[in-house]
């Protein structure tokens, strides 16, 4: 167990006054122990204690023989899964839950009254893991420099007659031999008009002569994702697109130069946005600035117009303010940035000079 | 809404001593609605009641323009999604619940006290919907006829030379060519002692003379799931590979010969694997017969040694024994089967015979 992720959850706990959680989200029990299973249909669970009588319940179908320095209690297909979870709680305490815990888990515990209450605490994770440590932050370092360089790759995918799919199925194996591990998620490949949808799929849409090219791509790397887009031009560029572009680049760069601790998330989205909008361009960013990226591709938290959380050193979230223009065109830039001590970091190193592929 | 399914499932709560309940499983959802949606992080829920005033729960983010004979009941991201909710409930009363719903949804209906109780009753959802109308047994045997044509196809993707991979690629085309909307499953190909694996993946696993080619294979059409596994011999087949085949396919037939109304779905089980084990292959049988099919490929309901239920007229399940020999082979003979009013009717025509591919 990472014992330092485990205190700040219990820290995060005890605000609360809850004493003890049943955790059941894989992605937080990786990352509080490194060990990931998928548990389709059957329980999973960590359960932590402010006493330190952790247990992670497991089914004696997963395949989990390392130690993870927390005691593992296995049970079967035939056993009372929730009746041996039961044993290990605290009956005179409440416990917190997970926001996912399903039904047919949740409502045995309570017939048994193995607490005495059940609460929703998810945020005391959701926040914890919000927040990067240093070995998060290397590690997405890492993933989000494979993104830069697979985006040198991908530009070279662009040539006269290509289709958005034949581009989008090439990026795979780029990913792979640059050493990611897969993607973070399916790559977004947007031709011409095709960038107005913000979350248009590749299809058979074929390249033209002055059409945008959008790639909103990331992979996967040591478990954490990163998550970038850049809009280049076939060939050519009108004016008009042109002015666009500079528009959303300058709004990126004028969210970032705002970042730093203590900084309201909303005051983020509102830079962005009121630089668009001066420019006439309100209604065509319809979307919130960003969102908060680690061993999810979206994890718990944004950047948006009501989130008055303030920004916190370790937080990482992406910047990504878009012009959506029906019909015509659409232009979105984006990074992920590390909150620091003083500013931020910008983890993406791709230029953000307007290209024209030739 | 089909009414007729409806009316089978408020039939299915009045003997739980349930009057009302809260579908949130997508595919329950369709089942009544005709409509399928997935809600991602979203609150979405079909509610039936006992007096007839069922609400259909969306986000206004979700596109369902069409009408479905139930009031629907609009929310945004910025509503108090389950306080709308508890206004359709009837407080005076217990509220059956889908085994899924999550805590975030159930919790705060429990805290508004929005019903006397909270049930799990997610088998009578299950229940009917393991035994199909007569829409769904058409439906059914549509795709499996699809899956049948495919098997021809696939049959002949077979060559010196070939990898399981190569071969798996090339599937999707055909089931799309033949009408079919998509896999109901990613396809299982497995050559040699690959076979052995009973979920073995598609591989790098180049063809060789004698080896067993296993398909493992279904498509989806009109929503409905077919699953077929053949096993043929490329080239050449040994003796005691021979014999192994012949062995699974009269365990296929013995079990299905044994399907009418009344009898235990154990019965079948215990009938296959009776005759595998006189033959002295009873452990390298290593899972249960067969399992439900329907809108999804796996549904609630099993046919292994312990479930008593017995056969009902509707009933669609696989019958699919298998005998697999670690580091040699594996055969698998599946067959979709409707239960019927005096035996059953297989859904599968493929030939059985063992066949050789030259």
């Amino acid at each position: 167990m990472k014992e330092n992720r485990v205190e700040r959850i219990m820290a995060a706990l005890g605000e609360m006054g809850v004493s003890q959680m049943l955790i059941i989200d894989p992605m937080s029990i990786y990352y509080l122990t490194g060990v990931y299973n998928d548990p389709h249909e059957r329980f999973y669970g960590l359960l932590l204690r402010a006493d330190g009588k952790h247990a992670y319940f497991l089914n004696n179908l997963f395949s989990i023989p390392q130690e993870v320095g927390v005691e593992k209690v296995w049970y079967s297909d035939t056993d009372p899964a929730m009746e041996i979870v039961a044993k290990y709680l605290d009956s005179t305490a409440p416990l917190g839950v997970d926001k996912d815990l399903k039904a047919r888990f949740l409502l045995p515990l309570m017939e048994m009254k193995a607490a005495t209450g059940f609460v929703n605490t998810s945020l005391a994770i959701d926040t914890v893991r919000g927040i990067k440590d240093e070995e998060e932050q290397e590690k997405m370092r890492v993933s989000s420099h494979i993104n830069d360089m697979a985006m040198v790759e991908f530009k070279k995918l662009i040539h006269a007659g290509v289709t958005e799919k034949e581009v989008a199925e090439q990026m795979l194996k780029i990913y792979l031999d640059l050493g990611a591990d897969g993607f973070s998620f399916e790559p977004l490949v947007a031709f011409g008009p095709n960038a107005a949808d913000p979350h248009h799929g590749p299809d058979d849409t074929v390249l033209k002569e002055g059409d945008v090219v959008l790639f909103d791509v990331g992979c996967i790397k040591d478990g954490y994702c990163s998550d970038m887009t850049r809009s280049f031009y076939y060939k050519t560029v009108s004016e008009e697109h042109k002015n666009i572009y500079n528009i959303v680049r300058a709004a990126n760069e004028a969210a970032i130069a705002k970042i730093k601790p203590g900084v309201p998330l909303m005051e983020l989205d509102n830079t962005a946005r009121n630089l668009i909008t001066e420019k006439g361009y309100g209604p065509q960013f319809n979307h919130r600035l960003g969102h908060f990226i680690g061993l999810a591709e979206h994890e718990f938290g944004d950047v948006s117009s009501v989130n008055t959380t303030p920004a916190v050193p370790g937080m990482i979230f992406s910047i990504e303010p878009g012009i959506y223009v029906a019909g015509d065109t659409g232009v979105r830039v984006e990074d992920l940035v590390l909150v620091t001590e003083d500013g931020c970091e910008v983890l993406n190193h791709y230029s953000k000079e307007l290209e024209i592929i030739e």
